[in-house]
């Protein structure tokens, strides 16, 4: 088939090209990055008109700019609306990567035999979507794009989307289209292909304890007022009861429960506890009371501590009692619970059980809606048959725990069920010190989304 | 009285070389300062030989040095042995302090209408022990030095004084003393002098919780695994029961419980709760149930966490769970609590509570002894004289929460009992941002140092 022939012949440059863009340093949650994530806007704006869109622009928001670029190919065709994002998670710890974040080296691995590479990014999202713009060259430089294509590459997808909603508001007739193909997920292994049907909504509040005005010597007041860090550790270690179930009055009211049926075949995707806890170096997994690990990140809602801070955190002792103490903490939510409202509830109950000998701050950080994917539709059988096609094996439905806030946002404002067909894997290491991207998962990424273009098109004539 | 008169003619030296002592960042916490710290002992020999010392030296140990100087003006006479130390807490937050901390200014304020010196170090314990040096150079001068003195002035104290056991048990002849005079404590107030007649002890320890061994995506992984920070909350948390009492086991069995009288006399001393709290901005106190605030700081051991990381703590969100997380964790202890013991009661207790699902590292940091001074003895009645002479008033015996490691060592190795004769405020904010220190203070200091060696030497010729 020609399309792996282009993409054979071409995958030197494929990859040179994504390189570019992980030399980058989009981190869109630091400021001190700001021109960065401009200019990597631009970089993805350029390379869209260098493979063939009708046309491409930036599109300016009350944040980070949105690319938007189009190709028409038949207005009776069916459309298929491409979302990804070119921002990146802050790189640090930058002390525990092996090569500097965004100096992309391609490394072969036990896992990645074929290479993988090595940056902030690379997975997470800027090495998956760029393979929709590559698989969008090689069809239309064989002449096989029979649907029409629109990108919607946005650049705050790692704090939150905040002017995402504005945008698609105000340009639905221009993001009209059949489906949303999205590529921000993981698949299990290239053995098994996944496509994930369930993503996890999101809730982070950042909260501050107020013990006295200012830091004290913990000799001499130690004991008579209250001291910050130790207040704001009964009140996270509060937030949890002995069966690991989260404690916030209301948290759980709209969470779906599963019947047997539906649980057994969740947990029927292939899964080995034991090289789980080899590769994480644990003795145990830890979470709530009667859930497998598989259920505990699919289907239940989850609250993390995702940062501390508080006295004094340098070399050697200091007996001080601080005046403030932080912490930054997120819950993953399952469908039906609205992130507005558990943030709410979260922000209710910590003010309330605080003492009165501390003042308490809660400032809520961003949020997104869970989202289940229907997999009766055009969309979910396309992605079906183009794994079945460039694997050969049938693609498993799975759950994931990560949030795709815009997929809620899809359903709700373009009435589009995103196809999540995402081409990771869960040891990318995203979000964490030397994230990688497989050399083959990239280049059988393009591939699949090609078939994809191929089925959907097939597909809907039938339809 | 021409001790008066010298002091008042040369004041603004005496300021001067303070303050020129003040400008050396002798941070003995931070392997960055040590240059410095050596620097701020080579001042002080150089201004102990100014001020009129037969000798002094620079004793290397195997950490920062110890700078000792002697004057023996007649072998028969009685001795004292001054101690103090020249090196500072670290001077972070630094964006709290409201002029550089290495950079001394004195301005005025509510508490100090002639003025204080603000600048790290200034009352903890620079320009504490500054007093001996020029009381010493006064009485001097003024052909009114009747005692032999010793000046034995450390560079390890803010960081567990861990060379100078080695330094006293190998000098014991040469440190021979009828009394150790020690500035380092702080008094009620100047309308309500008070000498220290009780210390707290200190062990002082770090923590380390693991998690998987890397930074995860708390989506992908949130629910399935430890999160480090949510463990090191929960644990710390569990540190105390719901009376605010300790809950490692053993932890009170040699803590000294006191009788009616004595709580009552120890209540007595002027105390202000209303004013207190005021002063630190907190709706209430808070402490173990059962005592006062004067009872909490004075005669209770108290837990407190120092300093807490983990996970992402910069800017906006990142959706991280980390692999480790950390806190500094301090324990003030009470005479008969001995601080090695409770240093392994504390690790013992944390590892066995710690889930298997987590790895702890407990590394004790420091420790010291508490103290109690006996009120009967030539060097307290001495102090009690010093007082009522430059103030015209009683001292009032008080028992201070912080630690002087030192003050056991003195007892057990060379048989004295330290004379805890300090006239900082617990309003000069040490170890905290705005480290001041009143130059009333300073001077009515020297003054009364001077008027204890007077004291002393009548009193012993009485004996």
């Amino acid at each position: 088939m020609s399309i792996q022939r282009y993409i054979a012949a071409n995958s030197p440059r494929f990859l040179d090209e994504l390189v570019d863009l992980l030399k980058i340093p989009s981190v869109s949650a630091d400021p001190a990055y700001g021109e960065e994530v401009v200019k990597a806007a631009e970089y993805v704006k350029e390379k869209l008109i260098a493979s063939g869109v009708d046309t491409a622009e930036i599109c300016e928001t009350a944040g980070f700019p949105i690319v938007y670029g189009e190709k028409i190919v038949d207005p009776a065709a069916p459309t298929i609306l491409v979302y990804g994002h070119y921002d990146v998670q802050p790189a640090d710890p930058l002390e525990l990567w092996e090569s500097p974040p965004f100096e992309p080296v391609i490394k072969k691995t036990e896992l990645h035999p074929e290479g993988a590479i090595f940056a902030r990014g690379s997975a997470d999202d800027k090495g998956q979507f760029y393979m929709h713009v590559k698989a969008f060259e090689a069809m239309l430089a064989e002449g096989l794009l029979h649907c029409n294509v629109k990108f919607m590459i946005e650049g705050e997808e790692e704090v939150g989307s905040e002017n995402l909603d504005h945008f698609v508001q105000q340009n639905q007739e221009k993001l009209k289209a059949d489906v949303v193909l999205i590529s921000d997920t993981s698949m299990i292994s290239l053995e098994h292909p996944s496509v994930t049907v369930g993503l996890r909504g999101l809730a982070y509040m950042q909260v501050e304890v107020t013990g006295p005005n200012k830091d004290l010597h913990s000799g001499t007041f130690g004991g008579s007022v209250a001291n910050p860090i130790n207040v704001l550790c009964k009140l996270i270690a509060s937030l949890h009861d002995e069966d690991n179930r989260i404690t916030i009055p209301g948290f759980y009211d709209q969470v779906q429960e599963y019947d047997a049926e539906y649980r057994k075949q969740l947990n029927k995707a292939p899964f080995d506890l034991d090289e789980f806890k080899r590769k994480l170096d644990v003795e145990e997994t830890y979470g709530e009371k009667g859930y497998s690990t598989i259920e505990r990140v699919g289907i239940r809602p989850t609250l993390d501590v995702n940062g501390i801070w508080g006295g004094y955190i340098g070399e050697g002792a200091k007996t001080v009692l601080p005046s403030k103490a932080f912490a930054k903490i997120s819950m993953r939510l399952v469908p039906d619970q609205d992130h507005k409202n558990i943030a709410r509830l979260f922000e209710e109950h910590f003010l309330k059980i605080a003492p009165p000998a501390v003042k308490v701050k809660v400032v809520p950080h961003h949020g997104g809606q869970a989202a289940v994917v229907p997999t009766d539709s055009i969309g979910y059988k396309a992605a079906e048959a183009a794994i079945q096609e460039a694997f050969g094996k049938k693609a498993i439905p799975t759950r994931e725990g990560g949030s795709i806030p815009i997929t809620a946002l899809f359903q709700k404002v373009l009435g589009l069920d995103p196809i999540l067909l995402g081409f990771g894997l869960d040891t990318d290491a995203i979000h964490s010190p030397n994230e990688h991207y497989g050399v083959a998962n990239y280049l059988k990424g393009i591939e699949t989304i090609a078939l994809f273009f191929k089925h959907f098109h097939q597909l809907s004539r039938e339809a």
